[in-house]
């Protein structure tokens, strides 16, 4: 982590074991702060809970440690149920990196009034990232509705011509609201490390990042 | 046009020339109703122009001989001025295949206030077609307004990942408003003939289209 | 359900619990009209029928409350046994979605005279959908013999080229016979709601229709 | 030629001059034989034809010698007049290899009356070429109304997601029709050797196939 | 089959108990010729071995009823024994269509004086299926070997960038021995019924060909 | 512009007649504030420039009217010239829409040490902007350099297997740098409204930006 | 092994015991040189120590009889441990094939300074294998630090619009670092075979190759 | 070029005074060794010329300076003409970075007795660049009959189903022939860089590289 971010462990293709392991390892070389693990089994949720990590079972990730207090608002916004473990995976992301984070679901493109109804919630936020499954409209509508920096997060839900969440994807890249910038396919953790950053960076006290980045290099 | 629908010609890779006598041989086999010429060169247009042709440079596209009596109601949404060529078509082919079109321009995602202005018109309609290049994300937002049949017209409008329209295709293919369903990229012709038949079979007057499709073959 | 259609729940990747109880959920809700469950695993098919629910297992759906009286009528038509549970998928969604339906099976374009003879049956359907999967070739070809909107489905059934349904996808899409519309792969459900809205709109008693869509919002 | 195939040259990417220098030279070498030259520009067919060359303009296509006896019959069917040049580069390519040829016109999936017309004339020939653009379905049908060698030609006819004849082609290697080969897109020249060396192998008189291969190796 | 094709069971996504039950009644219609299944789990391969039937493990098929005489010869030519099923396929539908057929086994280009070693027995061939996985090259080095119809048959057979036979599939199609003609990704069956009926109307008994498509409908 | 960003005409599809007109109406509803041009042909950037536009030929750009002053700092980095253009739309979008903006060129990851020599240089940054073709590999490079946050974009320079752009996009969707997030290939314009907004919001002197969106709507 | 190279058995899609089978007879008719044995499933490195076959588990490879002298040097750069079981492949790979190997792990791009720090040990060696997932990043990195014979191997890892090692793959063909070679995804076995040829030809003892390869046929 | 590779001008997308400019002043920093300019127009290979460069026409490419004296010797084989600039183009690199070069050219797999003609031409050569377009298999064939370090080159010579090359580059990386590695599509430049350094290293006198490579940084 040599810019400044906390420690992850991808937890994909790692036996219980080995995330425990790791997250044991990197947690004792620095107690005083957080280390995310994510893409967690059902198996390796319980491994690291037994070790004394906060298991967040929606996120499928898990956390050891102090999370850092936290400086500016980001906005995780999604449409359906599918979409959530996405969109928990982005919310968790950003509060280990130090930013706070609301979370506002089921705000889907085909039942407007329910995003119109939370518009004025947005006016508070520093940055969003909006997580979208099928035809990935969200971004587009919600960039639409804001000048607020926005990341846009394809999901793999859907079936057929949803090619894994290709569709979501282009769908996004092709955006016709200006300013809309796109992560991988279901990588909330991505997104989730660059909203904290913006987010952080527009607080008021910008003295503290420059402390925790001071050890980089 | 063994099914009852008008004759078309499709100036795609055909001369002036050819387009012109394919015209006028069509309308005088029947010069009681109309010939639609479309995919037109200015070059077609000039030619079909001499013949008496009605010229529509947007749609670049002709008719010639009377339109039909029109039966039912067909809306033609579009966001950008780039999709209008498409839009145009799609309006002209209605009016050809005997129904009423309404063109609704500038009503893309990222401008919803225009959109949301214009949703009481969608209430007298009995079919849409949605045109919308780049993301597509169009006809899943006016799919959440309305209960109305609606035919999606991706277009090639874009650049870079839009792909030549498949981003638009693929988005519309996974909407998430039920009942969409979808043409080919830039087919407004195909949407126009679509909306016109569920546009006229919705329309009260009913023994017309019996009349009208009785000698198909 | 702002549309005025009926609830749907999307079984794929929900428990057999999470499905019974959403079910009976909305069936509280509206006992008077039917929820639809589509995509349902056989463990998902024993809960709900447990609560009382229809089940159709060619379908992989079921149905909890009243269907509405059906108005117009839709035609379904496939060709092989593989297509089956997506045209029972569109058939079901029809029904749900108050429209009357047929199902003709087995006119596969390699064996025309099956399709030749039930040609007939056709001239008194509002809409069809026609389901086909490998090369996808039906709906040109029951395009050139009727003048009828018509809804293609394209279906995963295949192996090598077929790339889990993009070869019947992209016939359909370029299909010759004009006024085809296309949903995604596998969408028996979008198909039968875009159908029944068709096939309701152009049937004689359409004070129904107003009524029943009065309480959208 | 090793395989005893005439010569053939390729004009794509060549000057008027190469190709009209190209087929002299191998005239010259065997006058008593057929040289083929194909995909020829307005200036190369101009260059050819001062050679004495017999120019085939719809084929973009010229030959020069004299051509061989013909044996067996085979049939070059196509829909619409866009495919014409690859059912015309076809049907010259299989006179050129030693066959009888027979081209069928206008015989497109979506107006099966004229297909059906035809259907007697296909039982004297020895193998089919079929070739068709957009969707690529004549083959299926085709196929399913003979129990002769059929090669499906896909062609590049199209727009949109037709991608430059992939739909076809993905249509063709589909085919429910059992028996259908296929060849590249608007390979007309391949399809016709593949038919004219089956079509030769199937007619009574055997001697000559032996005979004028005798030199190959 | 009104080609006059035996009738084939495709045994993917069906129960050995379905199978063996089609396969039955098929037989019982025609117990003078063959039942052909293919695509057979080892289950299925069970349920039908206790119906009397044939079973061929590599192909993963099956025959009940006798098998017709063969008139012609087929060659299928194959590189490693992954492509072993596909070969196998192609071989039994050649015999169970009434073809005589020979396996040309460890053929792959990579060695090519084992390919050089056979190429003699290749003269007395009336077709040639040539199966390859990975680059599928094969069919373009036997082409130049020979002057037959050449049927190839691209395997999934491969990783990474052979995207399930896609490499092979389109390394065929390209091919630059002229008169290759292409089926399906691992449609052994595909090749073989078109090689039958090649090779059954190149050998000199033709009056069998037509009496046994007299009753073709 | 509801969102408080400037109006921008984008000039591809345009005559130079066209952009000019936009250019000149939305100058004289605004003329305190800076209209932009993008993609402007060499006759569209002469047009303007006679309206009094500054016409920015490396970035095919034009502004008319007085730039805002800018807040925060944005970097612009790019390696090759063949990505100069696209550089030079992000940083001049960059500046008007009110940051400011540092080109740094010449930092291709195939030479190391001179972006080692530029490291320095971004720790006064807000927000980065990484400009690539072919494999698209810098952003994943610039990405372990820094934590700040860093806006990809993916040009369609190159050739071959390049796509058009599509491999540097995939690229820089799958950079292993924590925190990249990607744009359309090609878009310069998408890059600079992102960054712009994020370096602004990071800059101390926060009334500013409250002040110049609080009309929108 | 014509080639002169030894013998090699890929493992995927057999069994344990038609592996060990096979590695028994090779190793029998050349006791004297190893037999290498790649895709081993856990079983089948079960099956095969007990032939006595070495087995390297991380590589999912054994060997069976005596390895080569080494001549020349080859190094394997890998970044993450995703990728380790494709750099273990083909390191043991070159080992097989006679010339040293050094492995050089946890070099990936988004962390410089530990490549830096590695660098000089590069200057040794005769040839560079450089395994890489997700972007493909690395070896454009490398291959700008040294003018050594390079060949990248993309990997499967990754997830999303890595699509299966796709974009490794093609970041890698699109490198900017000029000669740089490419094989197919996960393909360590090929990028050894074809490094230990370079670097074996590159040492100074050249008797030695003429020696072994005598025998080649 | 800190690698201690010649410096190379990329003429694509510059124009000829861009060329001729950046040619003059690479060469006059270094007279002493040659520059080499490639993908250039008719127009810049005038505009280089009248330098005093060495223009090479088929190879749509120039050198300025002396050519450095040839080590090790490379082969660059081809099949058809058409494939021709992307060979010399190859062949010219090889020179320029200091190997030596023999062109054997009309090696197609389609008329193998000129390969096996060529094959003892083989034997004396350290590395081999085998370009070929269409299905790309060349490099397979050539792969099976030598051990020698191969690279592969797949062209963009094609239509249809090529796909701009793409058909040859997924030959290639599926190639059965061991050790085969792979550039971009038409990338002549690429494999010449490679080939050359493999076969510098496999020339005796190395003293010469370490001298000539002393000077890198
Ligand atoms: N959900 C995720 N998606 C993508 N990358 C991740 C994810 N979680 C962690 N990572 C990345 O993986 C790295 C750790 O990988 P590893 O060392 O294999 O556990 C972290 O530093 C992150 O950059
Ligand atoms: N813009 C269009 N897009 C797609 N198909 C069209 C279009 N215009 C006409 N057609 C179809 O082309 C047919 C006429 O083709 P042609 O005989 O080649 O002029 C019509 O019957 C329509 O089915
Ligand atoms: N229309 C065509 N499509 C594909 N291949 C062709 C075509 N015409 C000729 N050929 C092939 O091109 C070879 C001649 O190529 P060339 O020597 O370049 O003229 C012939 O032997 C044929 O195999
Ligand atoms: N990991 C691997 N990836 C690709 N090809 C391999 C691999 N291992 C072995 N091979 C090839 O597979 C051949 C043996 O295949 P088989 O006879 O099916 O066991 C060898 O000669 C190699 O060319
Ligand atoms: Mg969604
Ligand atoms: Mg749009
Ligand atoms: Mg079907
Ligand atoms: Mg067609
Ligand atoms: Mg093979
Ligand atoms: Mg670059
Ligand atoms: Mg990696
Ligand atoms: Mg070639």
């Amino acid at each position: 982590a040599r810019t400044g971010d906390p420690e992850v462990v991808y937890g994909a293709g790692k036996t219980p074991e080995q995330v425990a392991a790791i997250m044991a390892t990197l947690h004792e070389r620095h107690p005083e702060r957080a280390v995310l693990a994510t893409r967690l089994s059902p198996e390796a949720m319980l491994a690291v809970e037994s070790l004394g990590a906060d298991v967040h079972p929606v996120a499928r990730a898990a956390t050891l440690g102090p999370l850092p207090t936290p400086r500016g608002a980001v906005g995780v916004l999604s449409a359906g149920t599918s979409d959530a473990p996405v969109a928990a995976e982005a919310a968790l992301t950003v509060a280990v990196h130090g930013a706070g984070v609301t979370e506002i679901r089921d705000v889907g493109v085909a039942g407007l009034h329910r995003l119109l109804a939370v518009r004025d919630r947005l006016d508070d936020l520093d940055c969003l990232v909006v997580v979208a499954g099928m035809e990935g409209a969200l971004p587009s509508v919600v960039g639409g509705l804001t000048g607020l920096p926005l990341i846009a997060v394809p999901t793999s839900v859907g079936y057929g011509a949803s090619f894994g969440g290709l569709a979501a994807l282009l769908g996004m890249l092709n955006s016709c609201a200006p300013g809309v910038t796109v992560v991988n396919i279901d990588n909330g953790y991505g997104a989730g490390v660059a909203a904290a950053r913006i987010a952080r960076s527009a607080s008021p006290d910008r003295s503290g990042r420059r402390a925790n980045e001071a050890g980089r290099g």
